[in-house]
């Protein structure tokens, strides 16, 4: 297939497929996703992003119906039926369809199933991101993977109106990470990196940055930092699932970091070194 | 009909009616939306309900393709199909329809139009309700009527979870709103409410109620007030546009309020009035 959408058990291409108006997703963006990307039919870092969907769904009372094995399982079949082997895979879990619009749900309600693969390669690790700052007006549990991205919308949308490629979020000037990746610096030969808590997503990049710092004698230090340090880092970094790992060349139109890229450049080649060999030809 | 699901120009039962997969709410809760209520097929207050919807798109740059007077016809025309004449009404506007997920959206989008119409009458007034109290942790965009509505949700289900009614959030002792609610206090002959800035809902029955003080001559103060001034406040009132308004009971499970019952039954037979008058039978 050329590209593919699943919902509770059928699919189809993903512009054929409809949906219950009634799906709690409609009313509240009351839902939980995850995504991830393949190569040679092999999906990266699965368990991980299993896990933190399962989490996501738990700090919100969402009873997803399936184990994770069998998602991890339902997921791999669905990768299969790609025309092609680098694709993008969104799962996504949405509370339950319920036909009268209400605020309070049951704790019997099980969550709809959603997948949406299609092609799309990680992004070209040579170029150079151009950043734009922006108050973190969004709610106070950024730890949960939700489909309320109202926030993150408008911010990404106002960084392309600037001609740059991502928004990265402070409150107050501390620095929480950007609409849709996390943000580090690198000073003095330092990794560092907000500390997981609800202002931020824990992303599953990250994770492997800081485990790939450890393996690379890299010190990380995971604590808030300020705008400040932003723009007096040697090397700004922002990462997420499709981008492993970039470098920013550029901060709300002012010339950034690019003072430490030996370091940069030996922990993106770790990543890609990761990403590569688990998705690597059996 | 017995109820009534509408999306751009199509409708049926709400339970058949399916909506693409790739309608942007399904991944972003990427819409806003109002709701009112219709007697005698008659719907209340709709003038300033589509303006606030409309208000709400502008906000977030979502193209509603349909005029306002558009707008209300289709409504009228909608809940005249009904089986019931006394009705809820509830309208959408989803940001378009995108078959690849991406946060950025385009100028040109036009909104998918979504209506739901069924049986629900509005409170029954003499009811007071129970009230607990929560930290606010939604997002800084509360004046806005968007789909991104888990902590209402969360809110919600806490409430009815400790046998209570709503939600009233606070943020480090500034009551903001309710979960689905305005809330208001009497105060020594006084009525005081949160003033309408990105905390709170201009809520359209709250309006109501400034305009109906007005007229009755009780004195509004539009300021923020603390959780202590609702403890002890002569009593405690919330407002939609299904409640009209309610007087509280309780808040986490101690008694409030009825120290103004007399203020506040003349408030809530003027606002029944109001709505009686526009939706009487011709």
């Amino acid at each position: 297939m050329k590209n593919l959408g699943y919902y509770n058990g059928e699919f189809d291409e993903i512009e054929k497929v409809k949906i219950p108006m009634s799906d709690r997703v409609c009313f509240f963006g009351d839902g939980v996703y995850d995504a991830t990307y393949t190569k040679n039919y092999k999906i990266f870092a699965l368990d991980e992003h299993v896990d933190r969907f399962f989490n996501s769904a738990k700090l919100l009372d969402i009873n997803i119906s399936i184990s994770k094995e069998e998602l991890k399982l339902l997921l791999s079949n669905l990768v299969k039926k790609m025309d092609t082997d680098e694709n993008f895979v969104y799962f996504q879990a949405t509370r339950s369809t319920q036909s009268v619009r209400e605020h309070v749900f049951s704790k019997e309600d099980r969550a709809n199933i959603w997948v949406n693969v299609y092609h799309k390669k990680i992004a070209d690790l040579n170029k150079r991101v151009k950043l734009i700052t922006l108050d973190d007006t969004r709610f106070l549990h950024c730890n949960i993977k939700t489909l309320n991205l109202i926030p993150s919308v408008m911010a990404s949308k106002n960084a392309k109106d600037l001609g740059c490629d991502e928004a990265v979020f402070h409150r107050n000037g501390r620095v929480t990470e950007c609409a849709h990746s996390n943000v580090h610096i690198i000073k003095d030969g330092i990794l560092k990196t907000a500390p997981t808590d609800n202002l931020i997503l824990p992303g599953i990049a990250r994770a492997h940055i800081i485990r790939a710092c450890k393996t690379l004698k890299i010190p990380v230090i995971e604590r808030p930092f300020s705008l400040e340090e932003l723009y007096f880092a040697d090397e700004v970094i922002i990462s997420s699932a499709g981008q492993l790992c970039l470098s920013a060349s550029e901060i709300d139109k002012v010339k950034v970091g690019g003072r430490a890229q030996g370091i940069f450049k030996t922990l993106q080649d770790y990543l890609l070194n990761e990403f590569n060999e688990q998705t690597k030809k059996e």
